[in-house]
């Protein structure tokens, strides 16, 4: 459901304890759903009906909408030990998205010294990064302890981990993180035994603060791993990301991936969300870039004047010779941008896929010209239309520029997401439209520049 | 590195036993990206030479290319023992993708009775449903255990189990689901109580073998699980799907639809390892069809011919006023896929989203009707190109076919997904290029129409 659309059909609200004591027993996630439905202000009035931990729960989980509004709407004491019973990740990732400076620092004002401490260094990290995703909730033992006391540790603070399935085992000296161990491993292993005879002697997998969180679900995906521990340059464990984390993470990344690809900026909020001229602002930028773009197209056609006033048939053929420019360009364009994504190229692959896309494209150009070569005689040998008596050199030149168009298009669109890289711009942004307007003004160019070559002297 | 590209350049090969030594220790993923640089025999005799549970773990992973060429190359009697000491959903998923029927058949006829049987079941279901990906390797308990026994059971078999951080609680007459626990909360349980009571008493999240793949990856994100079972009709467990299954299945999907989105069919290969002539006929298909489609443009400009030749002007803005049209449709297009698939929006919604993209489109329209307004009367005032004495109704020709086409762009592109949803398609299939397409055609005759008004008695 939609705040910005069913504002104007009224939800019957339940007296909130009625809706607490009956959403009691629901999973968590269920009853984000329903609160999704309601106005912050009675989500915060449900909230305070229920069990504390319950709460907490709730507001632990991402997919809950205007969660700063939520705590706004509380009793300040509530607010704040709610607050602190939540995973630091969580609290960081409200405090940077949903709070203003002011609302943020009534909060901070009165949390206990630990959150406040783990809270600033959350927030100190860029966005997007593992450091701001991460969790401070994590259990690490020193290495000079055994099975059985890692395990009575892991009963006794289970409920305040986010994850106790993997156990960082420190350097009992400096505390540098030596070993990651899987609960699983550990449940079975030799109580008397240390700690680390669980699991294997080499370093473990970890992440700088700074790493992308799409480098980090990489990494979670390769090793199947359940967290990833971030640690600084001396490898101290600052916190861990969880597979929840990355989860989200790699569903938020799509999305803004798949919207980029349409030709604007990621929205950043639930379609039927966000507000009326927030989503103008995101789609406009776009589409008057590649208007003023396009125009060049206006010069183009201005330029070959001449030769539109004496050969109007060839104005009938300029939108479908653009267009499979502008097709077989974007269909390059996303097939290396996922290609990049994966990793399965580099930078410096790019030759080798300019290597491969020159061939494609002239064989996929080959295929659409003879398409376009045929369409031309079969519509003047049927009597749909006379192209005059000069139809067999049409027909050639539409069957060459579709042949030209779709080669160029196929190697641009293909270059595109890597030049985008090297300037340091998310490959993704190099979209379907994007490639379609560069494709359009230089197809314009080699469309007359054929249609010159085979013409003249006859339409030319 | 890439198999089509690097077969020109040969790769050194080690002796596979000095590789293998070198390996043991490396973690199994990169073994896989070891392994994938190599030929298949090659790589074999390199497994022939790992101890037989790494040598298990590699043939495990997803990533490794070519196992059933690897499983070919291994002797028999030493293929068929590493098969059984894989996870089911893996051999599965090779048997299905990578053996040919005889293949198949010659590892079968060897495998015991137990593998057999789990392959059977897996393989009848269809590919991409919960049945193709959930694995059988799982733990569960009857509900009059105690958490001592459980914890005692889940010790025993935790080497031969994908996951043991979930535990299934049965029935014990009817050994149906009813509930699942988390060992985290197992191992922090009284030991003499019975198993069920260290989780809720609700009923458990679970799929049918036949849910898709993307709505289990969805219940996994949003119930935060490790692991969803898969359940009959009559509640008995067939298997479970794991958050690692979840996550590649989520990457695939994501390289499907970018691929779509760009207007072709998904690969369903790596780029680098496609073969040329696949790559072609991946991309031909909807380039051919779309050209077909494009046709269209070229009968619509016959049609309006006669203007054509009275104000050869209007030819110029033709790219322009076309490809505006394409762009915002294709932003559109993207927001609604995406939210599509957050289920963010159901096909129901259809009408919503309509009353909301056509205010949308009217407000982007203005803007770029704006824009291509000022773009006429510059060039005339600037004197770069003279329009004719009519200059003034050429640029309100060129504003309000933006505006037309614009809003109608957005319109087409946000109902398309719904439409293809509800015959029956992916709505990724409403690629940029088909929107483009589609709106191609109408905003031609919406150009000449709105052209025939403004301009007639003057320039027509």
């Amino acid at each position: 459901m939609n705040a910005a659309i069913t504002e104007v059909l009224p939800t019957i609200d339940l007296p909130a304890g009625i809706l607490a004591a009956t959403l009691a027993r629901t999973h968590v996630a269920d009853i984000v759903e329903t609160l999704n439905e309601h106005a912050p202000a009675y989500a915060a009035e449900v909230l305070l009906n229920l069990p504390g931990g319950r709460a907490v729960d709730v507001l632990d989980q991402p997919e809950l909408n205007e969660p700063g509004a939520i705590l706004k709407a509380l009793p300040l004491d509530r607010a704040v030990s709610l607050i602190q019973g939540m995973s630091s990740d969580r609290i960081a990732d409200i405090f940077r998205n949903d709070l203003s400076e002011p609302e943020r620092h009534r909060f901070v004002a009165r949390l206990d010294r630990e959150t406040k401490a783990a809270l600033a260094s959350l927030l100190a990290y860029p966005e997007h990064s593992a450091g701001a995703i991460m969790t401070t909730e994590f259990v690490s033992v020193p290495a000079d302890w055994t099975v059985a006391q890692t395990l009575e540790h892991v009963r006794t603070v289970e409920r305040t981990r986010e994850t106790v399935y993997a156990i960082y085992v420190l350097d009992p000296a400096t505390g540098t993180l030596q070993q990651a161990v899987a609960l699983r491993r550990l449940i079975s292993g030799e109580s008397d035994a240390l700690v680390g005879s669980a699991a294997a002697r080499r370093d473990p997998i970890s992440v700088s603060p700074l790493t992308d969180r799409e480098d980090v679900a990489r990494l979670i995906a390769k090793y199947n791993l359940l967290a990833v521990p971030v640690v600084d340059e001396s490898r101290l464990i600052l916190g861990i990301v969880t597979v929840d984390d990355v989860i989200d993470a790699m569903v938020d990344e799509t999305t803004e991936d798949v919207q980029k690809l349409g030709g604007m900026e990621a929205l950043g909020e639930p379609y039927n969300q966000i507000g009326f001229f927030k989503m103008i602002r995101k789609r406009a930028g776009w589409l008057s870039i590649l208007l003023v773009g396009e125009m060049l197209t206006a010069s183009v056609l201005q330029h070959y004047e001449g030769a539109l006033e004496k050969a109007i048939v060839l104005t009938l053929f300029i939108p479908l010779i653009m267009s499979s420019g502008g097709n077989s360009g974007s269909q390059a364009t996303s097939l290396i941008i996922r290609a990049l994504a994966l990793r399965e190229l580099n930078l410096r692959d790019w030759w080798r896929v300019a290597l491969r896309e020159v061939p494609t494209g002239l064989t996929l150009g080959a295929i659409l010209g003879a398409i376009g070569f045929v369409r031309v005689v079969a519509w003047q040998k049927l009597g749909f239309y006379d192209y005059g008596e000069h139809w067999p050199l049409v027909a050639a030149t539409v069957g060459a520029a579709l042949l030209g168009i779709v080669t160029f298009g196929s190697l641009t669109g293909s270059m595109l997401p890597f030049i985008m890289t090297r300037l340091g711009f998310d490959p993704a942004s190099a979209s379907a439209p994007f490639v379609a307007t560069l494709v359009d003004v230089s197809g314009l160019a080699i469309y007359f520049s054929i249609a010159l070559m085979i013409l003249s002297g006859t339409l030319l």
